[in-house]
């Protein structure tokens, strides 16, 4: 199969690596030179070029730049391809895509890899990245089932774990456990360096240990990918921060009126919930 | 030197391995004949009590209880001690429990050693536990200097972090990297597992990945634990609350206005300040 990657970042050239070891033929496209010259000297792509047109020749394509830009890229990239030509995406959010660019392309399926590494760029590409791990499409009732067949295939050729959902279901449910934390725990942080006084400000920086590391890392992390979230799904980001609020306030009152009985009822839920989540078992610390 | 621990658990068992082994006699007191026999079987103490008669002759006692029967340990323990003897507790908040026992007894000194395991009880004790991990000590402008050495020294020889400061400023700096990320780490599974289509619900169980993780670790621990934080650092956890929320309301209203300048400003102080409190690179995920 021919097979486009338009981006070659972190996820379009682990996808080229992955893709072209099983034996297909991979068209990488890049804005830059520099990155096609690359994907080409690490034998990853078969052809490399910073414009559309050897796209015409890819029977799938998939669409892995920035969320920011999937539109403009995707009107620049329809005048060359055949309608025959599935496309697929790989941003964080799908609703918004989807409503954009199924109109225009029928042969279109939103997709989500949940996978990465703390670097991006080519040179993190790797092989088997999306190995266990998630990997969403969200086609809709007008899909052509022979898209959705063939994308699933390829995806499941990547030994991901596919789930197939509606674009909204997507967005909901990565709010609650993606967009949300990232929001919650950047408000630790903030609230945290707020601390007026520097003794103690500086007390909690030598303390600080596993729980707030974990608590705070992706309120810690890179700023773009956080407002991209906010701005793509900011909807849904805001029903979630809306209900989160709520149950804050809820153990808020508990402490306040010294309600130790229902504290520890909410308490006891979030243990017994947590693990449906994360598939670890009960903790007890 | 003639060392009591009262409470042989986690902690004081831990306690004992280390100080035993270091050739100190050690005085266990259990409220369970089998934990006691558990200890001098192990060989981890000299001498193991259900009552408190053998700790007359300690230099020092390590109040090992769970926070709640601190003070009653006390009360009854004290008239057992020449005034000499040293007395110091391991509790996760020091203000209220400073304030409770340093006008009955001038020679106590609030500790509390910040290392743990996901376990509990005596079988959980282990050697090393305390070094390299933080232990704070929050002796009074009153307490006596050589009783301050005495207890230094020891924490020392366990290889521990020593921080010495106020008892409020150890309250209020574990207040802001402790017991509020608990707190906001529960508020957020409870907001999740709110969710009311099942179909959503089960997705965000599925696509859940080290995010929610890591955000949600402390907040689906021990809800006794947490309650117990709630309970004495009370008035200081609520101040950090209510900082908290206002620090959620400003994100929530650049989301709400799609103030997207704003929202990065504030990402990006939060991915700067972390690392103060982590001892990590900045996080570029």
């Amino acid at each position: 199969m021919n097979i486009g990657i338009v981006g070659l970042g972190l996820i379009g050239g682990s996808l080229a690596i992955d893709l072209h070891h099983q034996g297909h033929t991979v068209i990488g496209v890049s804005r830059r030179v520099t990155t096609c010259q690359d994907a080409i000297a690490r034998g990853i792509v078969d052809i490399a070029d910073t414009g559309f047109a050897p796209l015409s020749e890819a029977d799938i394509v998939f669409l892995c730049t920035p969320l920011g830009v999937i539109q403009e890229t995707v009107a620049q990239l329809i005048p060359h391809l055949p309608t025959t030509t599935i496309l697929t995406d790989v941003g964080s959010v799908k609703q918004p895509i989807v409503e954009a660019i199924a109109p225009v392309w029928p042969n279109f399926i939103g997709g989500h890899p949940m996978a990465g590494t703390a670097e991006s760029g080519l040179d993190a590409a790797q092989a088997n990245l999306f190995a266990h791990r998630p990997y969403v499409l969200t086609p809709l009732d007008s899909t052509p089932p022979v898209a959705i067949q063939q994308l699933t295939e390829i995806v499941q050729s990547l030994g991901a774990i596919l789930y197939l959902c509606k674009p909204s279901h997507h967005d909901q449910a990565v709010a609650w456990i993606s967009h949300l934390p990232v929001m919650v725990s950047a408000s630790l942080i903030q609230s945290c360096i707020s601390e007026p006084d520097p003794n103690v400000l500086q007390l909690a920086h030598q303390l600080a240990s596993s729980g707030f590391r974990d608590t705070s890392r992706v309120g810690g992390g890179n700023p773009e990918l956080g407002v991209m979230m906010a701005r793509y799904n900011r909807v849904e980001l805001l029903r979630a921060l809306a209900v989160y609020r709520q149950h804050l306030d809820q153990l808020m009152l508990c402490i306040e009126h010294e309600d130790w009985p229902a504290l520890e009822t909410q308490l006891t839920q979030t243990q017994q919930a947590r693990p449906r989540f994360v598939d670890e078992p009960l903790s007890n610390t």
